[in-house]
């Protein structure tokens, strides 16, 4: 299940209690810990890194910053040229050495029963929030750069590509088997915009991290831009619960599909939830297919309705 | 333009400043004003309705509080049917009498130089306030009841789309010469879901309205949409920036279409603003086509750019 861990798990609360967001973020022990939280009481197959995508900006030299209760802020937003020279392609291994400390030590605890999924979020993505300096409901300051300057804003996606470069690459030598990569808001742009800005760096990463290991590409809000995945060389193509998987197969051809089920529906009676797991495998079939949320999951599902999700999908054998 | 006033307009900031949000919408004289203003500064060819779309939600019986800084507020959401109990469908008159007023004082100030549009928020748009409480993230309440219990939501919805047909209705005696309905919510349900929860009340209020005054549909990042509008009555539909015209098309046949200018691009020069309203008018040919915003103008858009866009589409003829 996408970004997996989280506050639905009492035992992800009990640990919140004691450390904040970024020091759970930063010490490997605490962050292997609720990383394989949801592999013993979920029971899924897979485990996925917990680190918080905006990591790899702070090491850039970007101060990051998770007041309580509100998202996290950069209170040096950037937004021109002179701010993207204030970044710098950090040395991973010194700045976020503790991401992957947490996933040997991931690693070391699963002893090969599931494997491990790393992650991070794209350059685009990344991009808004360290732009806007917050989340934002409509992202006018990083829109208004890509239409004013355009070239300044490439600098800057462009150096958080060769910093995400480094940074997954550290990852599969701490021993990530697969790598996913988040496009939270890629769905702002059209396709042609999308193509001309977000895709750039993007593909930067995709070509660094071929042959590597297999690279999982997620966008939401997303249906509008799938004919430019066409030209993204990832192995999985991950996408929301609003594009039924069928047409997704029309457009990209038979890229291997992850995705799709409605997180919201996780909310609703286990039966619906049943039913619902076995539209979506009948849905997904005449192609590869992982099942999965269409989206992160929400900090109100009920744990049981969660294991109720895994559950379904084991027992059809999928 | 959109929801076309607003924050961008220094005289309507100077309104701000003397009147709080609710009270500007509920005093006659300060919304014509508001409403009048893009016209005679802009030079747009059209007067849009100034009025918050919640305001048939208090008129049903439901609190609403607009706190400075956030948004709108209801202190008691509605989540069951015991909640829906609480609300009726109004004297629309006797609630919401301030805005039928407003709109006659606009008709009689414009004197016939441009049309008036009026407007309302679809019943699940509206529900996602009301259910929510609050702007939301996830609107995982709203989801959560969409799973639980649709039917008892569908009672709610139903209840809003008849007090939308009186409060439509009464813009219509007061002199609005088309109606405008938003969804900005709708893009959160995919296809089926979309069919089965919110196309009913909105078909409720478009055959309502057939007949009496042009309806114009928007929804808002609903390109996965477009096949359920087929079975949807109304004369225009108005798409967000991120689908092709043509596509839109493609899907929905020979309908007249509005949009779908990117309205960040009105934060960039104003080269580039002509460039694009030039790409959009030959977009939307080979068919009818009203030339607008994707979404609303933004509060950082600069009003000489607002003017720039509005100028090249005159100047084109369009």
């Amino acid at each position: 299940m996408m970004r997996q861990a989280g506050r639905y798990l009492p035992e992800y609360r009990a640990i919140r209690e004691k450390a904040d967001f970024l020091t759970l973020c930063k010490t490997p022990e605490l962050a292997a810990e609720v990383t394989l939280q949801p592999v013993r009481i979920v029971g899924v197959d897979a485990a996925i890194l917990f680190a918080d995508i905006l990591l790899p900006l702070e090491a850039m030299g970007a101060e990051l910053v998770f007041a309580k209760g509100d998202g996290p802020t950069f209170p040096h937003p950037v937004r021109t040229r002179q701010d993207v020279d204030r970044l710098h392609v950090p040395d991973v291994e010194a700045t976020l050495g503790y991401v992957f400390d947490a996933l040997r030590l991931v690693r070391r605890e699963l002893d090969g029963r599931v494997p491990v999924i790393g992650f991070g979020g794209t350059p685009w993505t990344l991009a808004a929030y360290l732009v806007e300096g917050a989340g934002s409901k409509d992202y006018s300051h990083l829109l208004a750069w890509s239409y004013e300057d355009p070239a300044g804003l490439a600098v800057l996606l462009d150096r958080i590509a060769d910093t995400s470069i480094a940074y997954l690459k550290g990852q599969i030598a701490a021993g990530a088997q697969a790598l996913q990569l988040f496009d939270t808001w890629g769905g702002l742009l059209d396709l042609e915009r999308w193509r001309a800005l977000a895709l750039p760096p993007l593909r930067k990463i995709a070509d660094a991290i071929r042959g590597h290991v297999p690279l999982i590409y997620y966008v939401n809000g997303g249906g509008h831009l799938l004919e430019g995945m066409r030209d993204l060389p990832v192995d999985v193509l991950s996408v929301d619960w609003r594009i039924p998987l069928g047409k997704v197969r029309q457009v990209v051809g038979d890229r291997v599909l992850q995705g799709n089920f409605d997180p919201a529906a996780l909310l609703g009676p286990i039966p619906e939830i049943e039913r619902r797991v076995a539209a979506l495998l009948e849905e997904g079939k005449g192609g590869g297919h992982i099942v999965n949320l269409g989206h992160g999951i929400l900090p109100r599902t009920p744990v049981d309705h969660a294991k109720a999700f895994v559950d379904a999908v084991k027992r059809s054998g999928g």
